[in-house]
This record gives structure tokens, C-alpha cells and sequence, in this order.
């Protein structure tokens, strides 16, 4: 989605002037894999108008592969206003309901582009845009698993998208099919109604899903398996600029570790770092470390004059 | 409509920041008539959120009552993206597909309302966005007609809203109800076969509408009713700042001149005034004069000093 | 009057760009009573100017009504410049000397209008612009006592209007005469030698005004009449934004609960909750909450995504 | 004056962003003069506030001495606001009644900085201001010319600062005072009832000023004394971007010829180049000269590639 | 290079706020195929810092493979800021004098990427920067001779950046391996002594140069081989709104033209068609069309509404 | 230098606007003094560019003498551009080798002017930028020394301009020379290996120097002679706003009281709370106090209404 920023606080009608980014789970998590210095691709469906051309360029222009990427000449692209208030977090308002990527269906997939890869990354987002989104998602991921490639799952809950009643059994059936989860404590409450790391991790584990990564925010995360399970702390930030982003930095910061054939621990480490880095910047994307800077991040910084 | 402008000239890929003001033909109707002293009433269905609030605000801001506006919970407030180019008239991106507006039903007419008045002004755009809004612009129409209250109608027929062919019957129709009508040339072509302008009059007086009104840009308007027509020349803009807005300026002066009781080449001179200025001033509303300013505008206007 | 807020920190030297709003406490209760959902009208002597037209559009927009607005073509429309520093309350500069607020006359007062009120608010800031204003202050109340309409007063005492030897006799003499008075901490200390609560109270009930509401800020209220005295805790706010407007947010809060029929110690509550409602968001008037927000604000408010 | 423009043309209510310069007619001929190479002093009264240091420091920065610059406690500094419009000249709206500058006296003159110069210029803005300023330009005129210091004046009529009626007979009389003299067609045809050129120079050397240096426009200039006079052609600009600021480069550009004993017409072709040179850029004085920019400019400027 | 942009006209002194875009000859023509259906490759040297990233993201972004871009430790990335005056062309200032691309050298260059292209194009701005690069520059072309690849050369004469006697020689030379030539009338004269195309065809194919293809503005071009000469009519642009990268676009076009094996004229026709259409957006880049767009620029286009 | 703001924190790459001003160590020490009502003069070597008048005009608007300043028609000015973050320092990207400041040389110093003054001051950053700046500071000093001006000294030190293994030698060689030495507590481990302030000022005053100003950040300052020491404790700043300047801030502190004769504590306070105050304001200069507002500081501020 194309994201509009006000340039001051409080509510919109007396925002006078917007600036213009983007915004979006999976292209944040691409993004961020690229930048750690995998291959990526990503694919959706945009609208064949400025704002379409403009997220193209954009995710490319940041090193991932966008050649699957669908235009759809009848819808235009989505979008997202931002509210922001000092004293809680931003407000959102979508104009995505119609908009091309609700309207992906399961020939929008490339499946040859999909077998090529080694992990495929979903999210709750896509589930719950419209039936279609939710048929490609279920095509992508059974064709993922029947092929051996790794399914990596985050549920990224949006009350503004569906209810929870909607949500609840979908995401729990899309669990079942996982390698990979990337849950959070509010989300563990309402799909499972507890908000336990280790409860969380036990359900989604005898559900079918191989790997259990809970994000517990400023604590870390808890981390998985049917036979390992390992408590990893998170870096400290003093004064976060934006949590936005941070979630998807954290998956992004595990398939990395992954793809490096990491630790479970090293992976949770990486995620954590990744996480942190990305609440350290305004912005979605913008705050996602190059290899090198998590390492420095990770490792004893020092600087004496900047 | 929310409107976003662009910073800036060029693709709005480009563009890095926008700033936030209003559009709608009707409401331009509405605010040029108040400005020009008359008491008038506009009416739409906004979204429960900061944009609706927005346009309510200002629209209500200009001295017109919005006290039957609806509210719509259920959908969120149309938005228009403008794209500007040195070379030619803007572009425009609608994201009004399903917007509250579209929305709009029978139901949420206040017909008491519309019998208080002396004029109701429709415009071919509430006949484009939706059937349901197709059904309300109708039993307004009739309602109006069966009231013996006054019905104008401006075709504005926009091309990125329906086809022609989906537009043409219906704003033919709808023709046959209106007491004034005001086409322009480039319409009499899509709706009709000719941009004569005393063949479109002939066509629409023998549709049943009383006084067409057709513009004629620069060169003024052509005036006719069964018994009389009339040839009005135009005021000479010689630097055009923006012509968005003109033909809203040239309905609302001449329905002004009509209220007024004044002669049918006078409420031609009005309408060629107010349609003139409203090309001086960039923006759709903001160049609508109040009466002593279209006064001196078609007077003799001195000024020694700024 | 107009405000133009420094779009950067620091001195106003150094200051490039400004962006323009609009300022005022009665404005600035007048709009909160809109927005509580009462019918509210204000009136106030404006420049025959853009600045003018401006104020007059807002207020309007906030579905004030401006009907009784008079219109000064002599003298034009008072300014303020806001200079903001990140560690002190903002400082101001005044462009209000000769402002056609400062020309108000009794002349221009609408007796019947105000006869036609249940509350009439008034502040100490139109006793200090100049004689005229501090004459048609004290016309505008006489004529509401003498008509049993409350008289509500906001002292608002700003030393760059006028000393405090020149304004405690005049704030003193129409205390007496007030329903209600809004006085803070530092006001009582100003004019009274004090800024305890209960002597500030005793000294204006001694005074023969109804209700004495003094301000605690963060703490909350103090609220005496004759028979009764109320002590109500504070909404606390982690991080305000702004405080300007809190005061006359209170006001706003204090007269809807009269309005309403409320208890006293319901006022209170309510006022805190404007009050503190108001300092969410930057400005003056942005933050004021509609009756479902305040609501909202006042009992629990749970939200799990926004 | 401290000058706000709009970052957007149209009427003032409908901008919302406004950025500070500076603007006077005084201090444009003073940094006109300082850029050609000058030396050149400016006096005047400022607030004591942030807008008069900003424009102690502007004009300082342009090398002018602003020592004898007044501050004064009571006032503030003048504001000018522009209101600009794509096919008009702009509108101005003052702040400038009460301001320090109009509370300059004879008593904030420094003669013995008077006696120090070569030439003395005034401006009949400042003769408009009020009573006080009147009295000192009167005073600083009446001293200069005994102590044989050439008078410069240049009447720039402001009929929103007075009255054709009020500034004829002080103009008027002024201009006996002065040796040289910088009148517009339109000012003599509001002083003198022609704008013919002749008929304007022969009316104010009668008077007993020396010299009169007509500008008329785009045509260049007519300049007489009682033994000469020089008709001197313009320079063509194109596209001026914006004239103000060129009668103050005319003036300037003149006054450096004298203060170089050029000949009468090669003054003229001097104050010709930079009023031209003037209008070639935004802003007041962004645009005068450096000697050798005017050089270049008024002889053949050969630039392959920029 | 990072091309700073002032946000109003005016000597850059009084210029506050500045926004960033990329620029580069090179750069422009390789985007330029890149939208019109090519597989691109541009290389360069950049800093490795934040402008150096912003440069690569945004190449990429349009589809460019940057794997080649050579990342410089020592020294930083080049700059350009604009001056824009109403009247004239930009004014520019460079700080590229030992930026990362002035110290490109030989051993920077992928020869094997080289012989993977059918065209190699390089410009005299490249040349101009320092020895290295002129020794870069060598290097390529005599490869790109020797392997039969396509040498295309624009002379891009930038008298900032070196005199003309300093120029003539070496690009005289390089002309001489060159397959397409690029000049324009006014290099012909800086080169040749002369600004006749005819003249300056048969000076450069005397050299040895192949094709050369002489751009004559809005005339359009005039192209000639050993066996062929074409004039080519350009396309009428009433209001060219920035005439910067119109030579980019032309011989953009003219390239796309040679790679889809059009004949000469139609290679001019496509040349003018990209040149045209360039100029009509502001910005370097921005107004490069896609094939589709050319197609419908250079047949009839219609658009009833926008 | 011209010093570039970004509008947004984050990284560069991302930030489209900037916003100008100037930085620069000595130049924000002339200024401050300035401020402080002392006579200052500065000079350097600019380039004849757009930016190097705009930083002498707003040197010079300071009141600061900048008679002396040499313009460099060969290089241009230097930039530096500021990367902000919430939580970390700003990051600075320099575009000063090669600049005119750079290549400043011996015989770009007026030693006449320097023989006129009472003090010299020079910092670090000079001794870095080249050889030739090198060899002027060593002249200059050298010059002073021997005509009995005090030569104040700030290390400085810039990593990005000089490793610590090229600065050592030369920093401790002229503190050999100077009256007066301000080092930070981290320049007291880079240069000596001790952050401890007694160790640094006793190495200092062995080397010769006569009084060491160790700044100590918020805990104030410990300034030593070889005949007494004093340990002055700072103002609390609670919620400073930009620390860069402070340091210059305090160096003009301290020097103001020399020039005052005030005794070496009363230097120490001055300093202190000069350097305090730069803090409360964002911007290198923009927060320097005249004697007024320091003297206010330093005693009882009261102010009941802003």
C-alpha cells in the first residue's frame, strides 16, 4: 500500500500536508531480508496507476526481485492514512477494500517462481482481505508444502480487517500447514486466549507447526521446537522511535538465521536485534540493519564522534 | 470528496507530499450560491471518520447547511487524487468505489427538506457512482417535479465513472425532468452527435427541459428557452489559473439569477462572471466571488493601488 | 485572532515558515460546547479582511454560530505569533492593539441574542483590549444578570494585555456579578495574595459569584457554592501535548454539565475530562472531544488495535 | 517591515503556509546601494522582538550599518502580508498602525550621522506613517539641506497609508526640499494630473527640486534638470518575475551614479539596469545587483553554458 | 550525482528548503531504456554513504541493473545543486571534484559485463571528471571496439567541469571509435568551429564515426551515415516545461530505435518522440515515457477526459 | 560551512527535504561573542559562490566583522550534511576537502588585523582540514604569541577529518603555545589517555599552557592556572534540546569573562551557563544568550506569563 504521513499530530481533518511512503507487511519483511543480503522476491497485485509504479519501484529499488508482481488494469492501488497522537500509537484509516490486491486470486500465482524459492512468507493480512487473497494464500502455501519449501507464517491480526470470529479458524487452519509462526502475546490471547508464551507455543506445536517463534516485544521472544525451546532476551532501546516495522524485522531477522543455517538461539538473537533496529527509526522499512550494522548492533558499538 | 494536491508538477510517482483540501461539483454549487447570498442546503452521505468530518467542517465553514447530511458508519469518505502537469489539465485518480457517498440510498433522503426549497441541483455524477445513488438522484428528481420545485441539472458526465454508453440514456432521462439544464459543448458531442450549440438546445427543449444553458468556455453561453434564446459573451481571462470549478461557478450564477428573478440574458451575464472568476484563483471553491465582488467584476473595476 | 504557528522551534528570528490557525478562549469554548453538542453562538468583531473571513469560516465550520459576528472595515483582524522552545511553554507576540476586536463597542452587542442565551461566557482577555471592549463586557453581562442569565467568566488574566494593578479591580468588581468563575492558582495568587483553593473560593463566594470552579491543573478541581464544596481528582495524562485550550476545555466541560443538569461534582468530572482531553493534541481547539469520546475517555476505554 | 508570504496563491483564507522575508523601501534602495559597493547606513525604528532583530540581522548581513537602528519598548515591528493572485499584482495587507516605526520621533534621529553622509534618501511611505514620522523625515530633509547634503526622495504613493488628499500638499511640499526626485507616471498623475513626463518634470523643478528622474516602466526613464534632459531607453526583460522592489533598484541605481559623478544619462541607464535587474527575481532585493553583475548585464553577457 | 532542488527562484543564497532527486547524463539514458522495454546496465562509482544508496535504490527502482556500481570507502558521492531563475536556464554548482565517480578507474570496470551488451554508451561528462576516468572511459570503448560491440557517445559539454581547449582533443579522439554520435548544434561550434548539421555530420564521419545523429531542438534531428542522410521533423511541445534530459531521452530513443532494428528515420522519429516528451515534466527523469506512452505521443492521441 | 537540516529524522537516503543554515566551531564562538556585546572579527577563505556569500551575510547580520574574510574563486564553499536520529547524535556528512576553507594559506592572514585584537582563537577542526590550513593556524599563533595576544585554543577533534595519530602531535604542539586550552574530557583520553580533569590540566599547564578550562558536560567545568583551580558546577539543563554548540558556547562564555576581567570562577559560570543555554534551543547558534538573557539565567527567573 501506498502510506500517506501527516506532517503534524493529532487528528487528520486539521492535517494539511501529507507525504507519501509505503507501507505493508511482506514487502517489509522482503525488504529487510534483502537488506540482511538474501535473494528475495515478492509478489502481489497492484493497480495499473502511479501509485502502483511507485511501490514497484520502490521494493526494487531496495534489491528485491518484483517480476512476478500482478497489474490489475480495473483496480487501483491501496491505501493507508496515518494518524499520530504523541501519547498513544498511530490511528489507521485503509482505503484497500476493492483495491487491487484484494482482488489477487490463485492466477495471479506464478508456481514455477514459488518452487524456485526456499522459504515462502505469509501473512494474516493477505487472509484477510477478501476471499480471493484468502484462496491464493491457501493455493501458495499447499503448493509450498507439497514441494518441500518452507511455509513461514505471521498471523499480523488486523481487527479493522475482519473479526476476530472471521480470523480465528482461518489462521488456526493456515497454522496447521506452517514450518514457521511468528505470534505475538496479544495475538496468542485471541486465538487461543492466553497470552503464555509457553502455552502459545505448546498449541500452535500440537497443531502441526514445526517452529514457535513468540514475540514478547522488549522481552525477547520464546522460541520452539518439539525439542528444543529456548527464552532469548531482547536488546534494549531506550527511546523507540517507531514500533511500527518491528514485527516484521523480527521474522526477518529468524529467516535469516534460518537461511544462514543458524542456532534456534542465534536465529531468536537475530530476530531480536533486527526488531530492535527497526524501532529505532521513523518509518516502516527505513530502520532494517545491513548485515553489518546488526553485527556492530549485536557487538560492542563504538563510536567516538559521528 | 477529500481532493490531495500534489507539491508538485509531474507523475504523482514523484510526488513526495500533498496537501488536503475538498472537491464535489455539487458542494461547489452549493458554496458559490452562498457566497453569493443565497440560503442553501447540500446534502451527501460522508464516512464516520476525520475526512468526513473534514469536508463537513468546511463546507458547513462556507455558510452552507449541512444539517442533512448523513452520516454512513459502515463506509469511509471518497478521495480524489489530482496529477498535475505544466502542459495539460490534471489528471485524476477517484477512490470513491464503495465510498459512503456510493452508498448513498433513498432512504437517506430528507424529501421535507428538499420541498423547503426553491431550486434542487443534481449533477450526472451522483448518477455515475452507484445504482443506489442512480435510484436517489431520481426520487429526488421526481419528488422536486412533483413539488413544483425548480430541478437544474449539470451532466458532468466523467468518463472514468461509467462509459458513455451506460451515462447517455440515463442523463437523457433525467433531461426530460429538468427544468434547467447546463451542458457544454464537448457533452452535446458524447450525448447527442453535435456540438452546435443551438442543435443541443433544440434536442433538450424537445426532451421536455424548459431553459438550456449551454456553455460555451470562453466565448460565453447560448441561452434558450422555448420562447427565446440568447447569445451571452464571455469575460476575457487572459491568464487562466485553473479552470476546475468554472462550469460549478457558471450553474451557481446563473441559479442565482434565477432567484433573483432576473432576466434570462442577465442570469447568462452572472453565470459568465462568476464562471470567469472562478478561474482566477487555483482551486475548485476558492475563487467563487460574493456579490459585490462579481459586481465590480462586471462593472468597471479600478484600483490605483494594491 | 490568527495564529501563526513557527513550523520549527527557537527563536522567531530563525524561524522561516509559519502555518496560520486560529486562537481565542471564548472561540475556544465556544467550539467545545459545539462539539459537546450544544447550541452555541459567539460573537466578536472582525476585520474586513481575509484574516477575518478566515476566523469567521473556522468557527462556522464547528458549527458555531457566527450570526452576530460584526464586521470592522477600519481596522483589521488581530494576529498572534506562537514562538514554541522544546523546554518552556510557548511565548507570544500580540498583533491585537487596534484590532477590530479591540474596536468592539457596545453598539455592537446583540441584546436580543443574548437574551435568547441560557449561559453567557465571557474572560478577562475582552476586559483588557481596551475600554470599549472592557464597556461592552460589563454592558453584556449587566444585561444578562438583569435577565437571569447565567453569567459564566474565565479571568484569563495575560500581564502582556495589561498590568495587574489594572486589571484585579476590574476582574474583582464583575466576579461579583458572575454565576461562575474559572479562576486558577496563580489568578488567585494574583488577585487575591493566595492560591489555596479554599481561600480563593470563600473569597469569591464572599464576592456574591454562585460558583467558584477553581483549576488544579493536573490535580483536578475545586468546586464551591454556598451550600456545598466538591473536591474532584484529575484525569491523569502521561505525556500532554499542549497545554493551551485546557483551561477553556474546562470551561467548555464545566457549562455542558450545568447544561445538562448535572451535579456538581458531575461538572467537575466532566470539565477535567475536556481539560484534560484538550492537552492530547497539539493546538488550541484540535483536541476537544465530541460527548462519545469524552464518554469514552471517562470510563474504559479498551482498544486492541488501532 | 517583516513580510509573510504565502506559499500558495490565492485569497489569504485558504493559505496555509506562509514563510518570512523582509520588506521597505528605505532599506531596499540601502542594500541596493551596499551591493554596488557602497557605503550605507539605515535608520529606522524596530520593536524590541524577534522580528526586529531578525531585521536588524538581514539588513546588517547585506553590509549596511544599522547602528543608529532605534528599539523601541513600547511598539512592535511592523508585518506586511501578501496576498498573492497568478493574474493580478499582489494585495498587501499592513500591520504597520502603532508599530515602532510609526512611533519614530526627531528625537531618534541622529544628525551628526545625517551630517556624514553624502546623500540623504527618504521615501514618502514614512511621511505616511504618522504625525511623528512625519515630523522627523521633515526634520532630517530640513537639516540635510543646510548642512548641504543632497536630499534624494522618492514619493511612493500608498493610498492604503493615506489619503490622495492627505499626501499631496505634504509630498508637495517636500519635494521643494529635495535635489532629487524619483516620481512615477502614476504619481504624477496623483500629484500633478499628468503623467506626461515632460509636463511632471517641468511641474517639480518649478517646485525648486534639481533633479527629476521620471521612471516609466518598461521604457526606461526621463530625466531633467533645469539645463538637460535625457530620455534613456530600458532594458527588456521578458518575463519579469516579479516588479516589486524595481522603483527601489531605479532609485539605487541612480543614486550610485551620482555618488560615482557619472554623467545624468549614464545615471539613467545605471538605475535603468538595476530596477530591470530587479524584477528578474522573486523577493524585494533578492534580485539587485553586484557592480559587476550590473556590468555584465548592461554590456553584452555571453554565458555557452550555465 | 545527488541533485539538490531549491524550492523557490532566487539566488541560492535566500533559498531555505531544498529537496533531493538524482541527476546524471548516464544515468538518465540508461532509465530512459529501461521504461522503454530494454535490459539495462549502468555502472558508476559511489560513495559508500547514505547519498550513494539513495542513488543506487533509485536506478534500481526504474529497473536498471546496478550490480556493477562500485562502492568507494574514501571518498564520498558527488552532488549538483540547482539554481532556478524565471527567466533563464538553471544555474548549477558541483561538488563532484574527487567524489567517488571522479576516482572511478580502470580497474573498476567489469569487462565481461561489457562484452555481455550490444551497445556500450558513455558521454564526455565521464571524460571531463578527472584522469581516471578518462582513462575508464578509453578503456571501455577500445574494449567495447575490439569485442563489436556498439560504442554510442554523447560530447555532454560541461565547461564547469573542463575548458573547451582541454575538451576539443579528447573527444575528437574518442569521436573517432565511436559508432553513434550524439552532438548537438552548439558543440558543433565548440568542436568543429561550426553550427551547421550537415557540416558537423561530415567532420564526424570523416573521423571515422559511423552514425551521427546532430540534435537540433525543437527542429528536431538530422542523421546521417556513410550512405544516408535523414532530416527528421521534431514534435511541437507548446510549453516545455524542463528542457533538462531531453537530450538523455533523444538519445535514449535513438538507441531503443537501433536496438529493435527500426531504420534511421524511424530511429530519429522515436529519438524526438522521448527528447519531447522529457521536457514536457520537471525533473531530469521524471517525464521519460514508457513504449506505450511513446506510441500514443507519436500517434493521435485522444483523451476526452482526464 | 552550509549546513544542510534534513526535515525528517532517519536515514539520509530516505529524506527528501533539507533545510539550510551554517555551522561552523570559530564562527559560532565569534558569534556568541558577539551576542555577549563584545567586538568580534572572523575570518576564513569562501568560496566565490552562492554559499559562501550567504555564510559571510549571516555572519555579518550577527555583528561580527567579517572584513577580513578572503573569497576563493577557484574551490568552493564547504557543506555538511546532519543525519538525526532520536536516540543517538546526529551523524554528519562532510563536502569540505578541497573547499576554499580548506585551502586557506598563510598569506590569507591580515596579521595587522590579528596584532588589533585581544585574543585569538582557533580550534582543531582548522588544524585539520589541510596542510595549508595547517601552516595559517601555526603562523597566526605564532604571530599572537609574539605580540602578546591571548591565544585561546578548542581541540576539537574531528575523527572523520584526522586520525588521532595525526592530531595528537600537532594539537599538543600549539596547546604548547596557547594562553588558554578548552579540552573535553574524551579529548583528554585521546590526547593524553585520562579522562581524569586534574590529570588533563596538569599535563596541559606542564606543556606550557597557562589556563586549562576542562569541560565537564552537565557537572560544569574545572579550570585550572598553575597558581589555583576551581571546580565550577553547571546549570541544569532538564530536558536539553541539542547539545552541539554548547561547547563553543562555552569557550565564548569563558572568554566574554576574560575580557570582562572577571576572576577565573566567575569565567567558569559564565561559561557554563553560556554553554547551557545553547542547549535549550536547537541549532548550532541559535541559542546563544545576550548579557541580558545570561545574567537572567545565571540569577532568579521569574516570569508569570509568557
Amino acid at each position: 500500500m501506498v502510506l500517506f504521513n501527516p506532517d503534524s499530530t493529532g487528528p487528520l481533518r486539521y492535517v494539511h500536508n501529507f507525504s507519501k511512503s509505503i507501507a505493508g507487511a511482506e514487502s517489509n519483511v522482503a525488504i529487510a531480508l534483502a537488506r540482511l543480503g538474501h535473494d528475495v522476491g515478492w509478489f502481489s497485485k497492484l493497480g495499473n496507476d502511479e501509485f502502483g509504479s511507485y511501490i514497484k519501484s520502490i521494493i526494487r529499488g531496495e534489491g528485491v526481485d518484483v517480476s512476478r508482481v500482478v497489474v490489475d488494469s480495473e483496480n487501483n492501488t491501496g491505501l493507508l492514512f496515518k494518524e499520530r497522537f504523541a501519547h498513544v500509537d498511530p490511528n489507521v484509516y485503509y482505503y484497500r477494500k476493492n483495491s487491487a490486491a484484494s482482488n489477487m486470486t490463485i492466477e495471479d500465482l506464478d508456481l514455477d517462481y514459488i518452487r524456485s524459492a526456499k522459504i515462502l512468507h505469509v501473512t494474516g493480512i493477505t487472509l484477510a482481505l477478501s476471499e480471493n487473497t484468502r484462496q491464493a494464500v491457501y493455493k501458495a502455501v499447499e503448493f509450498a508444502k507439497a514441494n518441500n519449501i518452507l511455509v513461514s507464517f505471521d498471523p499480523n491480526i488486523r481487527l479493522k480487517l475482519w473479526s476476530i470470529d472471521k480470523a480465528r479458524p482461518t489462521i488456526l487452519d493456515i497454522i496447521q500447514m506452517t514450518d514457521i509462526v511468528f505470534p505475538g502475546k496479544e495475538e496468542g490471547k485471541l486465538l487461543l486466549g492466553t497470552d503464555n508464551p509457553k502455552q502459545i507455543s505448546e498449541a500452535f506445536l500440537n497443531m502441526g507447526c514445526k517452529t514457535v517463534a513468540t514475540k514478547l516485544g522488549k522481552e525477547g521472544c520464546y522460541i520452539t521446537t518439539k525439542h528444543q525451546s529456548e527464552e532469548v532476551r531482547g536488546y534494549t532501546v531506550e527511546k523507540p522511535e517507531d514500533t511500527v516495522g518491528a514485527g516484521d524485522g523480527f521474522a526477518a531477522g529468524f529467516l535469516s538465521g534460518i537461511l544462514k543455517g543458524l542456532s534456534l538461539r542465534e536465529c531468536g538473537q537475530l530476530a531480536n536485534a533486527v526488531g530492535a533496529m527497526a524501532t529505532l527509526v521513523r518509518g516502516d522499512m527505513e530502520g532494517f540493519p545491513t548485515l553489518d550494522q546488526v553485527k556492530k548492533f549485536m557487538g560492542i558499538e563504538e563510536h567516538i564522534e559521528r
